[in-house]
């Protein structure tokens, strides 16, 4: 753990940052591979002040020329499985293969001045020391929109970057994977060998996702329960309806520290990038995520606009009040909530 | 199937009852138990007309104070598993314990004039002479919120005509069981012995909202594989996480041609009812049900008259292409739509 003076130094060199580099200024530096700016520039993302905002949107417009370069990889697996670990060794044979990669890590819980990017970067003792890696956590921020729309921004800003693979990672066990999901390109599941399903909190809607589960962990003693694992998991992965992208899951297993498999998940990513480029899934697929963003965010506005003021939710409250008394009906009572609102805009 | 001129003869009739009578008309006809006024009375729920509606409207804010009486249960099952009749069968169950049964079918695809009604009716001979048993399909309408609201304002009607139980049937293949779900207290699956559920089409979050599984067709040949299929259905069931109700589901077997089993679905459904009464989740579960609907109700009301306007729908458009092209973000495209439709308020 970094001590307080560490931090404070920390958080005056992005104060500093923030304070003198505009967008303009940004996005060439971004474009030339400084990861200095592109940190920077996440951190505009993230602010919640409004001048910032508009840097930060000034940002967005000058990378959307640059998107749909990158290959897009969700990973997620319940804490203990090995992600971190994965991510490192994984990383390394992508380096390695003269590709640049991003990681981007979905924490709920995180907030940037908790010290999860340090804590991140110890994790990944080696990726974090290479001039073709960037490793940043994902703050929630209070934006409008949160982690969806800052995670969605800084692949925009990676992509432009010119990394080639962006990883976004997430703890396994809430919400968060459906919305990963709805970001990338491939979806990575990571499974522990010898647990069930239920042991390892994944749900099956998670693992109806995935376009590959990886079993981690696979050596010592541990090999043939993982062969085995992966051969419950295939079988598993049949039961589902076929996906849309027509790309037909599979289940492989690695070791992180024996550095086995790993050039096989890589082979199997090829794959599936070689599959959907070829039968127009890729471009379909992020045209659908983005209109599916449109819609939602629209969406998100219009009831934020109207049903969180205080004069609504007052409102809401008298209303409920009244409909558990049985003085009217819950559908009266929206339509009363409705137009009363509606009459005062 | 009836012929033209009976459905004509019969829809005459329909339009005569709804001519000539008002909400304060029909109100004590429904609690005096009228089967023809509660079927006048859901007609006008059902009509699009405006008159009909405020008509509506009073007869539901009569019956209010007569809900929370009943015993609501939702029945799915697949096509070919015997739902209509298992109610028939069932029905008689609870019409000779001097109970009265209401029961609503929804099905998405019918409507009114199709014949359903008769068709239904059909297929459950016994209970569709019985004085205390009344059996109507809620069709679709096209009234905001259509099923959905149909069927809620129904029961509410079904409640202040006196029916102690009022079934909540549908097909169970669709997004329509959830939907039951959120309107009853008790959700009982039908299903075969002998198939996977993947072969019966029913998906796990539809198990998981089961309070009971009855497995039909327990006869002849058919009662060890029903057995079989009771005890793997109950084990099942017991993977699930626990309901908030605090009810451990169960699986039971029947035959609605033998006649066994029936009395003891009954029983089961007694003691759930004893069950919730006694630890306060059937008043907590209906409450909650009811500020759903309002707050879900209120959020379709206000998209429906920002998004669904030829205006907003134009407008969507051209910031789809937009952002197809690369040319703004999602984001963006939703802030301008929100912004141009918000101005013109």
């Amino acid at each position: 753990m970094p001590d307080n003076e560490q931090l404070e130094n920390w958080l005056n060199k992005r104060r500093e940052r923030r304070k003198h580099l505009t967008a303009n200024e940004l996005f060439p530096k971004i474009q030339a591979g400084s990861r200095e700016a592109l940190s920077a520039a996440i951190t505009l993302l993230e602010s919640n002040r409004k001048e910032d905002a508009q840097e930060a949107q000034q940002l967005i417009r000058q990378s959307l020329p640059f998107q749909n370069r990158s290959w897009r990889i969700g990973i997620t697996g319940v804490p203990g499985v090995g992600k971190s670990t994965f991510i490192e060794a994984f990383g390394k044979e992508i380096i390695q293969r003269g590709l640049k990669l991003a990681v981007l890590a979905i924490d709920p819980s995180s907030n940037v001045t908790g010290g999860s990017i340090l804590g991140d970067k110890t994790r990944m003792n080696w990726l974090s020391t290479q001039e073709n890696a960037f490793i940043r956590p994902s703050a929630a921020g209070n934006s409008l929109g949160g982690v969806n729309r800052t995670t969605r921004e800084t692949i925009a800003l990676c992509e432009a970057a010119g990394f080639d693979v962006i990883f976004i990672e997430t703890v396994g066990v809430g919400q968060s994977e459906t919305l990963v999901h709805s970001m990338v390109d491939f979806f990575l599941l990571l499974m522990l060998s010898g647990a069930g399903d239920e042991l390892q909190g994944i749900k099956r809607g998670i693992m109806e996702m995935a376009d590959a589960i990886v079993i981690t962990k696979a050596d010592g003693t541990n090999i043939e329960k993982s062969k085995l694992a992966r051969a419950q998991y295939a079988n598993a992965l049949h039961l589902f309806p076929p996906k849309q992208s027509q790309w037909i899951p599979s289940a492989k297993i690695c070791s992180s520290i024996d550095n086995t498999g790993l050039g096989e998940v890589w082979q199997l990513i090829e794959a599936f990038f070689n599959h959907i480029h070829s039968n127009g899934w890729y471009e379909e697929n992020r045209k659908k995520q983005a209109i599916n963003v449109l819609h939602s965010h629209l969406k998100s506005l219009m009831l934020q606009q109207f049903l969180e003021t205080d004069k609504a939710k007052s409102l809401i409250q008298t209303k409920e009040q009244a409909v558990l008394k049985g003085e009217i009906s819950a559908y009266q009572a929206s339509e009363d909530i409705f137009k009363a609102l509606f009459l005062s805009v």
